[in-house]
């Protein structure tokens, strides 16, 4: 059978392994795994939203509001825009299909930093248009900035503030007068799925989206529940632009995007800023360890923004070889070998397990 | 802005109208709306899926297990079909969503009965393809050969069996030779959202995923969890299908395209068979309630194979009135103002349910 050009090239996401896996292949058990691949809030969820989500258990059967109207007035409160400024996804990435899919085509193309979030890459290839990247692994503006002046047909350019998956983050003013010299038919993405984690760490990289629309009507922010909110396994993301792009955008949005639970979960999550607060706190407490343990082991790491951090590993070590002993011992960690990179990623989890990764980590990258 | 063009054509989704949005406007107790116009399982979901879920809501913060490896497997022994041959959506409308992208462009169409489910139109549009349909409401599988052979670059067929939002059904063996007359490189989607209802009503209707894809290459069929399962706000539909079809399919698919519980949801809901059973038993039970209903009112109606029943009035009634005045009194139903008929959908809800809409409804159209 003959299929569409488009997935000749596509090659699909390659998620961090789930507990489950590592159970079912390694016969460990579950409470012995330590999951410090996929950037989920090792906190968990706050207990208000677990509560809240359990009481209504029973309401499964029903569709969720498609109009989704309490999370956007939450939402709305919360940012101070207004609700035709906000579109719901499940999970911001698929805010990026529809930014993708409303912008990009073969005659055009889209632009990223060389090592950021997989599914800008992916997704654009799903509608088969040209992709540019900078030489620099991190992002570079200069670099964006001459791409985007040579190649004349850039219609959407993403930037991962901080990025995934290597931790480092622009700040507001270099990003802001970035923008100014971009077109107003050049959509500027701003993917701020960890900005509570930067703008925690470092008021200088917090974009406010009100601010950001107010000034630049070619800008979205993204921002997620997925992570400093521990909703991860819930899918929900939202953008926040001008009402004219959020409309275009509501065209590519299937009805009943987001479940009937996640969007209680949403909505419930959003009113509890302070379990939110302490487990970032807590998270850039444990990333100390983190840098102190690689700076013991004269390990490479970039200085991360965000809730996980990027070894970035010497010739004689291998990544894959690293991340495989580990998950033999039931800790899960991130290969950046699909990157391009001999470098792993580890998300920051709670005390003990950090602990133990410590421990295990130490052995293997030393007999290795 | 400028957008892909595409856009300028597309029209949304029109979802029934939720239960949170008649409380809002028309001030009435949650607990005295009725809502029979999602085609929601009136019964809610098992309860044993409900005590699983609940037991997990714990576990939001996790990213499921991209692989759904067990919720596959479920699947895999249920239709006596390979791991491989399977695919699972955020409903099946997003599998729908995949197969558009995957196969239909500008240069090719497709072709589905006149009124059918929305989404299939509101996809093809999405991706600026030709879009046949048939001159008779419902499946008219002459007009559909008819159309096939003389356009000549159908892409897909779609073929919702039963129907929504009519709830008329074909049997399976003209179904097959319809197939038998379409060429191995049209794909020919066996839309199955309410296959457990025709199929208990009519075994002739029934149509098996592993015979169909034993037989043609070139078929998908399309199951969910949100009508006879009652998992409607889960969002988990699956598609079956050869395996080259469904490694084509999977390139569409975001990860973590299911939420957490939704998985779990799904997982449980496959082995509580009798819940699905005895609700789809009171389904025809109230149904016959309804047909009885439309008699003693000299409403037509068409004989439906699935869990809701469509009135077409006549001339001097007007759809969009009688079912603003029911909302007023709590009561939603689904307008078909929208597919161009002046026609009423409704859900056959419980019994004390339809017993009030009954009262509320024959007081309404008498009046009008």
């Amino acid at each position: 059978m003959n299929f569409n050009k488009e997935l000749k090239s596509i090659k699909n996401y390659l998620a961090g392994k789930p507990i489950e896996l590592v159970v079912r292949e390694y016969g460990i058990e579950p409470k012995d795994v330590i999951k410090l691949a996929s950037n989920e809030n090792p906190y968990g969820s706050s207990p208000k939203v677990v509560e809240a989500v359990r009481k209504i258990c029973d309401k499964m059967y029903l569709y969720p509001d498609d109009s989704m109207y309490e999370l956007k007035d939450g939402l709305s409160k919360r940012f101070e825009v207004g609700e035709e400024n906000l579109i719901i996804g499940a999970g911001s990435d698929q805010i990026l299909e529809f930014i993708v899919r409303a912008k990009a085509n073969d005659k055009n193309g889209v632009l990223m930093a060389k090592t950021t979030f997989a599914m800008y890459e992916i997704y654009a290839k799903g509608v088969g248009t040209n992709i540019y990247k900078t030489k620099s692994d991190t992002h570079n503006l200069e670099e964006f900035l001459d791409i985007y002046k040579n190649s004349g047909n850039i219609s959407i350019i993403f930037l991962c503030l901080p990025n995934n998956p290597l931790g480092e983050c622009l700040s507001k003013k270099d990003v802001y007068e970035f923008i100014e010299q971009i077109d107003s038919n050049t959509l500027v993405v701003i993917d701020g799925a960890y900005q509570e984690f930067s703008s925690y760490k470092d008021e200088k990289t917090k974009i406010e989206p009100k601010d950001l629309i107010d000034k630049f009507p070619n800008a979205i922010y993204l921002g997620t529940f997925s992570k400093a909110y521990g909703l991860g396994g819930m899918r929900v993301g939202y953008g926040i632009s001008n009402s004219e792009i959020i409309q275009n955008l509501m065209k590519m949005r299937p009805p009943f995007n987001i479940t009937t639970l996640s969007l209680k979960a949403a909505i419930e999550a959003l009113k509890d800023s302070e379990f939110v607060t302490n487990g970032i706190k807590k998270n850039f407490e444990e990333m100390k360890r983190y840098e102190e343990f690689a700076d013991s082991l004269s390990i490479k790491y970039i200085q991360s923004y965000t809730n996980f951090i990027t070894f970035l590993l010497k010739n004689d070590k291998n990544s894959s070889e690293i991340s495989n002993s580990l998950l033999k011992k039931g800790i899960i960690i991130r290969d950046l070998n699909s990157y391009g990179l001999n470098a792993v990623r580890i998300t920051i989890g709670k005390e003990r397990d950090n602990s133990r990764f410590f421990e295990e980590f130490e052995k293997i990258y030393n007999a290795g």
